[in-house]
Protein backbone atom coordinates (compact mmCIF):
# COMPACT_ATOMS: atom_id res chain seq x y z
CA UNK A 1 0.00 0.00 0.00
CA UNK A 2 2.02 2.90 -1.41
CA UNK A 3 -0.29 5.83 0.03
CA UNK A 4 0.79 4.76 3.67
CA UNK A 5 -2.21 4.84 6.44
CA UNK A 6 -4.71 6.94 6.87
CA UNK A 7 -3.75 10.27 8.17
CA UNK A 8 -5.47 9.33 11.62
CA UNK A 9 -3.59 5.73 11.90
CA UNK A 10 -0.09 7.74 10.70
CA UNK A 11 -0.74 10.26 13.56
CA UNK A 12 -1.21 7.28 15.86
CA UNK A 13 2.09 6.01 15.27
CA UNK A 14 3.81 9.27 15.36
CA UNK A 15 2.44 10.07 18.89
CA UNK A 16 3.31 6.27 19.91
CA UNK A 17 6.98 7.57 19.07
CA UNK A 18 6.70 10.23 21.54
CA UNK A 19 4.75 7.75 24.07
CA UNK A 20 8.00 5.28 23.43
CA UNK A 21 10.89 7.41 23.25
CA UNK A 22 10.31 11.15 24.55
CA UNK A 23 13.06 12.56 27.09
CA UNK A 24 9.96 12.91 29.61
CA UNK A 25 11.20 9.39 30.20
CA UNK A 26 14.78 10.00 30.79
CA UNK A 27 15.65 9.45 34.99
CA UNK A 28 17.35 13.21 35.11
CA UNK A 29 13.62 14.56 34.39
CA UNK A 30 12.64 12.58 37.48
CA UNK A 31 15.21 13.96 39.20
CA UNK A 32 14.99 17.53 38.13
CA UNK A 33 11.20 17.30 38.54
CA UNK A 34 11.21 15.75 41.96
CA UNK A 35 13.36 18.02 43.69
CA UNK A 36 16.34 15.69 43.70
CA UNK A 37 18.48 17.94 41.99
CA UNK A 38 21.41 19.62 43.64
CA UNK A 39 22.00 23.24 42.62
CA UNK A 40 25.08 22.22 40.61
CA UNK A 41 22.79 19.67 38.78
CA UNK A 42 20.43 22.34 37.95
CA UNK A 43 22.80 24.72 36.69
CA UNK A 44 24.52 22.42 34.38
CA UNK A 45 20.58 21.39 33.19
CA UNK A 46 20.35 25.05 32.20
CA UNK A 47 23.73 25.99 30.43
CA UNK A 48 23.19 22.91 28.36
CA UNK A 49 19.69 23.40 27.57
CA UNK A 50 20.88 26.95 26.81
CA UNK A 51 22.77 25.92 24.01
CA UNK A 52 19.36 23.53 22.92
CA UNK A 53 17.40 27.05 22.54
CA UNK A 54 20.37 28.82 21.14
CA UNK A 55 20.66 26.79 18.07
CA UNK A 56 16.38 26.64 17.85
CA UNK A 57 16.44 29.81 15.28
CA UNK A 58 19.42 28.99 13.45
CA UNK A 59 17.33 25.89 13.06
CA UNK A 60 14.16 27.47 12.00
CA UNK A 61 16.56 29.86 10.04
CA UNK A 62 18.08 26.58 8.10
CA UNK A 63 14.68 25.50 7.18
CA UNK A 64 13.48 29.39 6.24
CA UNK A 65 16.29 29.17 3.68
CA UNK A 66 15.41 25.73 2.00
CA UNK A 67 11.71 26.80 1.84
CA UNK A 68 10.23 27.83 -1.58
CA UNK A 69 6.84 29.10 -0.40
CA UNK A 70 6.46 32.62 0.97
CA UNK A 71 3.30 31.39 2.72
CA UNK A 72 4.93 28.61 4.60
CA UNK A 73 7.89 31.10 5.44
CA UNK A 74 5.97 33.98 6.85
CA UNK A 75 4.14 31.01 8.88
CA UNK A 76 7.12 29.36 10.40
CA UNK A 77 8.96 32.52 10.25
CA UNK A 78 6.98 32.88 14.08
CA UNK A 79 9.71 30.55 15.55
CA UNK A 80 12.60 32.66 15.24
CA UNK A 81 10.43 35.36 16.19
CA UNK A 82 9.05 33.40 19.46
CA UNK A 83 12.66 32.73 20.37
CA UNK A 84 14.16 35.83 19.67
CA UNK A 85 12.28 38.23 20.54
CA UNK A 86 12.68 41.79 19.54
CA UNK A 87 15.96 43.81 19.10
CA UNK A 88 15.59 45.24 22.39
CA UNK A 89 13.67 42.56 23.88
CA UNK A 90 11.21 39.77 24.67
CA UNK A 91 12.41 36.36 22.79
CA UNK A 92 12.88 32.22 24.84
CA UNK A 93 16.48 33.22 24.73
CA UNK A 94 16.06 35.71 27.01
CA UNK A 95 13.63 34.02 29.23
CA UNK A 96 15.93 31.30 29.87
CA UNK A 97 18.53 33.36 30.84
CA UNK A 98 15.93 34.79 33.60
CA UNK A 99 16.21 31.06 34.86
CA UNK A 100 19.86 31.27 34.58
CA UNK A 101 20.69 34.13 37.18
CA UNK A 102 17.68 32.50 39.45
CA UNK A 103 19.56 29.56 39.42
CA UNK A 104 22.97 31.83 40.37
CA UNK A 105 24.90 31.53 36.77
CA UNK A 106 26.10 34.87 35.35
CA UNK A 107 24.02 35.03 32.27
CA UNK A 108 27.34 35.82 30.49
CA UNK A 109 28.64 33.18 30.96
CA UNK A 110 25.63 31.29 30.08
CA UNK A 111 25.55 32.70 26.88
CA UNK A 112 29.17 32.20 26.58
CA UNK A 113 27.85 28.68 25.67
CA UNK A 114 31.58 27.97 27.35
CA UNK A 115 31.08 25.18 29.74
CA UNK A 116 28.66 23.13 27.06
CA UNK A 117 29.40 18.86 27.43
CA UNK A 118 30.78 18.34 23.39
CA UNK A 119 28.08 15.50 23.65
CA UNK A 120 25.56 18.05 23.80
CA UNK A 121 26.85 20.08 20.97
CA UNK A 122 27.30 17.00 19.34
CA UNK A 123 23.22 16.47 19.60
CA UNK A 124 22.13 19.47 19.04
CA UNK A 125 24.50 20.14 15.61
CA UNK A 126 23.29 16.94 14.48
CA UNK A 127 19.86 18.70 14.63
CA UNK A 128 20.79 21.57 12.84
CA UNK A 129 22.47 19.79 10.22
CA UNK A 130 19.31 17.81 9.83
CA UNK A 131 16.68 20.73 9.21
CA UNK A 132 19.93 21.97 6.66
CA UNK A 133 20.30 18.85 5.26
CA UNK A 134 16.63 16.80 4.85
CA UNK A 135 13.92 17.05 2.42
CA UNK A 136 11.19 19.37 4.23
CA UNK A 137 8.62 17.05 5.36
CA UNK A 138 11.71 15.34 7.40
CA UNK A 139 12.67 18.73 9.18
CA UNK A 140 9.13 19.52 9.92
CA UNK A 141 7.97 16.11 11.02
CA UNK A 142 11.60 16.37 13.62
CA UNK A 143 10.07 19.49 14.98
CA UNK A 144 6.48 17.69 16.02
CA UNK A 145 8.40 16.46 19.50
CA UNK A 146 6.34 19.96 20.16
CA UNK A 147 3.52 17.23 20.24
CA UNK A 148 4.76 15.89 23.51
CA UNK A 149 6.55 19.29 24.74
CA UNK A 150 3.31 20.87 26.86
CA UNK A 151 2.74 18.03 29.10
CA UNK A 152 6.58 18.16 30.18
CA UNK A 153 6.32 22.12 30.77
CA UNK A 154 3.56 21.72 32.88
CA UNK A 155 5.24 19.34 34.74
CA UNK A 156 7.93 20.73 34.87
CA UNK A 157 6.28 24.45 36.42
CA UNK A 158 4.84 21.75 38.95
CA UNK A 159 8.14 20.28 40.29
CA UNK A 160 9.94 23.49 40.25
CA UNK A 161 7.38 25.43 41.71
CA UNK A 162 7.16 22.54 44.64
CA UNK A 163 10.75 21.94 44.88
CA UNK A 164 13.48 25.03 44.34
CA UNK A 165 13.13 28.52 45.69
CA UNK A 166 14.53 29.91 42.73
CA UNK A 167 11.25 29.04 40.67
CA UNK A 168 8.62 31.58 40.30
CA UNK A 169 6.73 33.29 38.18
CA UNK A 170 9.92 35.25 36.49
CA UNK A 171 12.31 32.50 36.30
CA UNK A 172 9.58 29.50 35.06
CA UNK A 173 8.45 32.39 32.04
CA UNK A 174 10.35 30.40 29.29
CA UNK A 175 8.05 27.44 30.16
CA UNK A 176 4.84 29.54 30.62
CA UNK A 177 5.25 31.42 27.44
CA UNK A 178 5.97 28.09 25.67
CA UNK A 179 2.62 26.38 26.78
CA UNK A 180 1.02 29.25 24.90
CA UNK A 181 2.93 28.75 21.72
CA UNK A 182 3.83 25.65 21.33
CA UNK A 183 0.37 23.95 20.76
CA UNK A 184 -0.18 26.84 17.92
CA UNK A 185 3.41 25.81 16.18
CA UNK A 186 2.37 21.98 16.24
CA UNK A 187 -1.22 22.21 14.95
CA UNK A 188 0.23 23.69 11.76
CA UNK A 189 3.43 21.27 11.82
CA UNK A 190 1.47 18.19 12.25
CA UNK A 191 -1.04 19.09 9.31
CA UNK A 192 1.51 19.73 7.58
CA UNK A 193 3.00 16.18 7.89
CA UNK A 194 -0.20 14.99 7.83
CA UNK A 195 -0.76 16.00 4.38
CA UNK A 196 2.17 16.02 2.50
CA UNK A 197 3.27 12.24 3.99
CA UNK A 198 1.18 10.76 1.23
CA UNK A 199 2.84 8.22 0.66
CA UNK A 200 4.35 4.87 2.93
CA UNK A 201 7.74 6.22 1.85
CA UNK A 202 6.79 9.49 2.92
CA UNK A 203 5.48 8.35 6.17
CA UNK A 204 8.48 5.87 7.05
CA UNK A 205 10.94 9.04 6.44
CA UNK A 206 8.91 11.57 8.88
CA UNK A 207 8.83 9.11 11.44
CA UNK A 208 12.36 8.41 11.42
CA UNK A 209 12.73 12.27 11.67
CA UNK A 210 10.82 12.15 14.70
CA UNK A 211 12.67 9.36 16.26
CA UNK A 212 15.80 11.00 15.59
CA UNK A 213 14.54 14.03 17.08
CA UNK A 214 13.71 11.83 19.92
CA UNK A 215 17.05 10.40 20.15
CA UNK A 216 18.56 14.68 20.35
CA UNK A 217 16.59 15.31 23.24
CA UNK A 218 17.43 11.68 24.69
CA UNK A 219 20.75 12.32 24.40
CA UNK A 220 21.37 15.24 26.02
CA UNK A 221 19.72 14.30 28.78
CA UNK A 222 22.29 11.38 29.24
CA UNK A 223 25.15 13.56 28.50
CA UNK A 224 23.69 15.54 31.54
CA UNK A 225 23.55 12.55 33.76
CA UNK A 226 26.36 10.91 33.15
CA UNK A 227 28.44 13.85 33.47
CA UNK A 228 26.93 15.43 36.99
CA UNK A 229 24.74 12.95 38.56
CA UNK A 230 26.88 10.92 40.96
CA UNK A 231 29.07 9.49 40.61
CA UNK A 232 29.83 12.08 37.56
CA UNK A 233 32.52 12.20 35.35
CA UNK A 234 32.29 15.58 33.63
CA UNK A 235 34.73 15.23 30.40
CA UNK A 236 37.15 17.47 29.64
CA UNK A 237 35.83 21.00 28.54
CA UNK A 238 32.55 20.47 30.44
CA UNK A 239 31.41 22.95 33.04
CA UNK A 240 33.24 22.24 36.59
CA UNK A 241 30.53 23.52 38.62
CA UNK A 242 32.42 26.60 39.64
CA UNK A 243 32.81 28.49 36.51
CA UNK A 244 30.07 31.31 35.64
CA UNK A 245 28.46 31.38 39.20
CA UNK A 246 27.02 34.77 40.47
CA UNK A 247 28.23 36.42 43.28
CA UNK A 248 26.20 35.94 46.41
CA UNK A 249 25.75 39.36 46.43
CA UNK A 250 24.58 39.24 42.82
CA UNK A 251 22.01 36.40 43.20
CA UNK A 252 17.72 36.85 43.70
CA UNK A 253 15.84 34.48 45.14
CA UNK A 254 18.40 30.96 44.28
CA UNK B 1 53.13 38.43 17.54
CA UNK B 2 50.59 37.64 15.05
CA UNK B 3 53.17 35.18 13.23
CA UNK B 4 52.44 32.17 16.35
CA UNK B 5 54.54 30.44 18.13
CA UNK B 6 57.45 28.82 16.63
CA UNK B 7 57.04 25.74 15.02
CA UNK B 8 58.44 22.86 18.08
CA UNK B 9 56.25 25.59 20.59
CA UNK B 10 53.42 25.13 18.58
CA UNK B 11 53.91 20.97 17.96
CA UNK B 12 53.84 21.48 21.88
CA UNK B 13 51.08 23.08 22.06
CA UNK B 14 49.44 20.40 19.60
CA UNK B 15 50.87 17.24 22.03
CA UNK B 16 49.77 18.69 25.16
CA UNK B 17 46.13 18.97 24.02
CA UNK B 18 46.33 15.06 23.62
CA UNK B 19 48.37 14.75 27.30
CA UNK B 20 45.52 16.07 28.46
CA UNK B 21 42.31 14.84 26.79
CA UNK B 22 43.27 11.95 24.28
CA UNK B 23 40.62 9.11 25.07
CA UNK B 24 43.29 6.88 26.62
CA UNK B 25 42.50 8.70 29.91
CA UNK B 26 38.71 7.55 29.49
CA UNK B 27 37.87 5.14 32.20
CA UNK B 28 36.02 2.72 29.31
CA UNK B 29 39.86 2.20 27.93
CA UNK B 30 40.92 1.50 31.31
CA UNK B 31 38.19 -1.25 31.71
CA UNK B 32 38.81 -2.60 28.32
CA UNK B 33 42.37 -3.03 28.16
CA UNK B 34 42.33 -4.25 31.94
CA UNK B 35 40.05 -7.54 30.72
CA UNK B 36 37.47 -5.99 33.42
CA UNK B 37 34.71 -5.58 30.58
CA UNK B 38 32.08 -8.52 29.94
CA UNK B 39 31.38 -10.24 26.26
CA UNK B 40 28.46 -7.49 26.08
CA UNK B 41 30.57 -4.84 26.83
CA UNK B 42 33.18 -5.76 24.26
CA UNK B 43 30.68 -6.14 21.59
CA UNK B 44 28.77 -2.43 22.35
CA UNK B 45 32.26 -1.27 22.03
CA UNK B 46 32.81 -3.07 18.70
CA UNK B 47 29.28 -2.17 17.24
CA UNK B 48 29.78 1.56 18.15
CA UNK B 49 33.50 2.01 17.27
CA UNK B 50 32.72 0.30 13.89
CA UNK B 51 30.19 3.53 13.10
CA UNK B 52 33.09 5.77 13.92
CA UNK B 53 35.67 3.66 11.51
CA UNK B 54 32.76 3.30 8.43
CA UNK B 55 32.72 7.46 8.65
CA UNK B 56 36.34 7.82 8.02
CA UNK B 57 36.45 7.26 4.45
CA UNK B 58 33.48 9.15 3.75
CA UNK B 59 35.31 11.81 6.30
CA UNK B 60 38.60 12.00 3.98
CA UNK B 61 36.31 12.39 1.16
CA UNK B 62 34.79 15.42 2.46
CA UNK B 63 38.24 16.61 2.61
CA UNK B 64 39.84 15.57 -1.31
CA UNK B 65 36.33 17.00 -2.59
CA UNK B 66 37.87 20.20 -1.08
CA UNK B 67 41.24 19.74 -2.03
CA UNK B 68 42.25 22.18 -4.66
CA UNK B 69 45.72 20.77 -5.12
CA UNK B 70 45.88 17.39 -6.46
CA UNK B 71 49.34 16.74 -5.05
CA UNK B 72 48.28 16.83 -1.55
CA UNK B 73 44.85 14.92 -2.81
CA UNK B 74 47.48 12.20 -3.80
CA UNK B 75 48.82 11.63 -0.24
CA UNK B 76 45.52 11.99 1.40
CA UNK B 77 43.90 9.61 -0.94
CA UNK B 78 45.80 6.49 0.74
CA UNK B 79 43.56 7.02 3.96
CA UNK B 80 40.63 5.94 2.27
CA UNK B 81 42.29 3.10 0.09
CA UNK B 82 43.75 1.88 3.90
CA UNK B 83 40.43 1.90 5.09
CA UNK B 84 38.52 0.65 2.33
CA UNK B 85 40.78 -1.87 1.13
CA UNK B 86 40.38 -2.70 -2.71
CA UNK B 87 37.39 -4.16 -4.23
CA UNK B 88 37.42 -7.91 -3.31
CA UNK B 89 39.37 -7.10 0.00
CA UNK B 90 41.35 -5.64 2.78
CA UNK B 91 41.40 -3.01 4.29
CA UNK B 92 40.54 -1.00 7.66
CA UNK B 93 36.79 -1.97 7.68
CA UNK B 94 36.75 -5.56 6.70
CA UNK B 95 39.70 -6.15 9.27
CA UNK B 96 37.51 -4.58 12.01
CA UNK B 97 34.66 -6.65 10.78
CA UNK B 98 36.98 -9.87 11.48
CA UNK B 99 36.97 -8.34 15.21
CA UNK B 100 33.06 -8.00 15.45
CA UNK B 101 33.10 -11.84 14.10
CA UNK B 102 35.57 -12.82 16.68
CA UNK B 103 33.82 -11.02 19.35
CA UNK B 104 30.88 -13.30 18.72
CA UNK B 105 28.69 -10.66 16.37
CA UNK B 106 27.36 -10.94 13.10
CA UNK B 107 29.07 -8.70 10.48
CA UNK B 108 26.32 -7.82 8.78
CA UNK B 109 24.16 -7.00 11.84
CA UNK B 110 27.37 -4.52 12.23
CA UNK B 111 27.15 -3.04 8.79
CA UNK B 112 23.89 -2.31 9.41
CA UNK B 113 25.05 0.17 11.83
CA UNK B 114 21.54 -0.41 13.23
CA UNK B 115 22.20 -0.88 17.03
CA UNK B 116 24.48 2.09 16.91
CA UNK B 117 24.26 4.58 20.30
CA UNK B 118 22.35 7.90 18.87
CA UNK B 119 25.37 9.97 21.13
CA UNK B 120 27.93 7.93 18.94
CA UNK B 121 26.33 8.86 15.82
CA UNK B 122 25.78 12.63 16.68
CA UNK B 123 29.85 12.66 17.73
CA UNK B 124 31.33 10.82 14.92
CA UNK B 125 28.61 12.46 12.63
CA UNK B 126 29.91 16.06 13.93
CA UNK B 127 33.59 15.59 12.77
CA UNK B 128 32.47 14.46 8.87
CA UNK B 129 30.40 17.67 9.31
CA UNK B 130 33.22 19.61 10.85
CA UNK B 131 36.00 18.44 7.88
CA UNK B 132 33.06 19.25 4.89
CA UNK B 133 32.51 23.29 6.66
CA UNK B 134 35.74 23.82 8.08
CA UNK B 135 39.50 25.19 6.23
CA UNK B 136 41.57 22.73 5.07
CA UNK B 137 43.79 23.31 8.21
CA UNK B 138 41.33 23.35 10.63
CA UNK B 139 40.13 19.66 8.77
CA UNK B 140 43.48 18.62 8.76
CA UNK B 141 44.80 19.62 12.41
CA UNK B 142 41.54 17.42 13.40
CA UNK B 143 43.31 14.43 12.42
CA UNK B 144 46.40 14.73 14.51
CA UNK B 145 45.34 12.80 17.08
CA UNK B 146 46.92 10.52 14.96
CA UNK B 147 49.67 11.54 16.94
CA UNK B 148 48.56 9.72 20.44
CA UNK B 149 46.91 6.45 18.70
CA UNK B 150 50.06 4.38 18.49
CA UNK B 151 50.45 4.06 21.82
CA UNK B 152 47.11 3.23 22.63
CA UNK B 153 46.71 0.84 19.89
CA UNK B 154 49.98 -0.78 21.54
CA UNK B 155 48.54 -0.79 24.66
CA UNK B 156 45.16 -2.35 23.38
CA UNK B 157 46.86 -4.83 21.42
CA UNK B 158 49.09 -5.94 24.96
CA UNK B 159 45.98 -5.39 27.09
CA UNK B 160 43.42 -7.34 24.51
CA UNK B 161 45.64 -10.22 24.31
CA UNK B 162 46.33 -10.72 27.76
CA UNK B 163 43.04 -10.90 28.90
CA UNK B 164 40.35 -12.11 26.27
CA UNK B 165 39.99 -15.43 24.56
CA UNK B 166 38.94 -13.54 21.44
CA UNK B 167 42.30 -11.57 20.55
CA UNK B 168 44.91 -12.93 18.51
CA UNK B 169 46.14 -12.64 14.87
CA UNK B 170 43.03 -12.26 13.45
CA UNK B 171 41.16 -10.50 15.27
CA UNK B 172 43.39 -7.76 16.16
CA UNK B 173 44.66 -7.16 12.88
CA UNK B 174 42.96 -3.59 12.69
CA UNK B 175 45.42 -2.70 15.25
CA UNK B 176 48.29 -4.05 14.29
CA UNK B 177 47.93 -2.48 10.38
CA UNK B 178 47.61 0.98 12.39
CA UNK B 179 50.32 0.62 13.79
CA UNK B 180 51.78 1.10 10.64
CA UNK B 181 49.84 3.37 8.21
CA UNK B 182 49.07 6.10 11.51
CA UNK B 183 52.77 7.10 12.07
CA UNK B 184 52.88 7.97 8.04
CA UNK B 185 49.83 9.39 8.24
CA UNK B 186 50.57 11.76 11.06
CA UNK B 187 54.31 12.19 9.89
CA UNK B 188 52.79 14.17 6.97
CA UNK B 189 49.88 15.62 8.41
CA UNK B 190 51.46 17.62 11.12
CA UNK B 191 54.63 18.58 8.98
CA UNK B 192 51.30 20.28 7.00
CA UNK B 193 49.80 21.86 9.97
CA UNK B 194 53.01 23.07 11.16
CA UNK B 195 54.11 24.54 7.85
CA UNK B 196 50.35 26.16 7.09
CA UNK B 197 49.26 27.26 10.85
CA UNK B 198 51.94 30.86 10.10
CA UNK B 199 49.97 32.80 12.09
CA UNK B 200 48.74 33.10 15.92
CA UNK B 201 44.95 32.99 14.80
CA UNK B 202 46.07 29.72 12.22
CA UNK B 203 47.56 28.09 15.05
CA UNK B 204 44.49 28.89 17.90
CA UNK B 205 42.41 27.67 15.17
CA UNK B 206 43.85 23.99 14.72
CA UNK B 207 44.51 23.36 18.20
CA UNK B 208 40.86 24.32 18.61
CA UNK B 209 40.46 21.75 15.49
CA UNK B 210 42.65 19.23 17.79
CA UNK B 211 40.81 19.88 20.78
CA UNK B 212 36.93 19.21 18.97
CA UNK B 213 38.24 15.79 17.72
CA UNK B 214 39.61 14.55 21.07
CA UNK B 215 35.70 15.67 22.20
CA UNK B 216 34.78 13.54 19.81
CA UNK B 217 36.54 10.75 20.87
CA UNK B 218 35.84 11.19 24.27
CA UNK B 219 32.23 11.31 23.50
CA UNK B 220 31.76 7.99 21.95
CA UNK B 221 33.65 6.84 25.30
CA UNK B 222 31.27 8.54 27.69
CA UNK B 223 28.25 7.21 25.75
CA UNK B 224 29.34 3.60 25.83
CA UNK B 225 30.19 3.65 28.92
CA UNK B 226 26.50 5.81 30.16
CA UNK B 227 24.68 2.86 28.41
CA UNK B 228 26.67 -0.14 28.84
CA UNK B 229 29.05 0.05 32.32
CA UNK B 230 27.09 -0.42 35.66
CA UNK B 231 24.33 0.45 35.98
CA UNK B 232 23.87 1.25 32.62
CA UNK B 233 21.33 2.80 30.85
CA UNK B 234 20.59 1.78 27.02
CA UNK B 235 18.79 4.80 25.24
CA UNK B 236 15.99 3.92 23.08
CA UNK B 237 17.04 2.70 19.66
CA UNK B 238 20.70 1.38 21.93
CA UNK B 239 22.09 -2.17 20.98
CA UNK B 240 20.13 -4.48 23.13
CA UNK B 241 23.15 -7.14 23.91
CA UNK B 242 21.53 -10.02 21.69
CA UNK B 243 20.03 -8.55 18.78
CA UNK B 244 22.97 -9.38 16.00
CA UNK B 245 24.85 -12.19 17.92
CA UNK B 246 26.45 -15.33 16.02
CA UNK B 247 24.92 -18.67 16.99
CA UNK B 248 27.26 -20.65 19.21
CA UNK B 249 27.90 -22.96 16.48
CA UNK B 250 29.44 -19.83 13.55
CA UNK B 251 31.60 -18.33 16.68
CA UNK B 252 35.58 -18.69 16.46
CA UNK B 253 37.31 -18.59 19.42
CA UNK B 254 34.86 -15.94 21.07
Amino acid sequence: MTNGQTKEAFESRLRRIGAERYHDKHPFHHLLHGGECTPMQVRAWVINRFYYQSRIPMKDAAFLSRCESAELRRTWRSRIEDHDGAVAEGGGIRRWLKLAEAVGLDSDYVKSCEGVLPSTRFAVDAYVSFVREKPLLEAMAASLTELFAPKIHANRIEGLLANYDFANETSLSYFKQRLKEAPKDVAFGLKWVLDHADTQEKQDAAAAALIFKTDVLWSQLDALYSAYIEPGRIPPGGWDGVTGLLAESERGAA
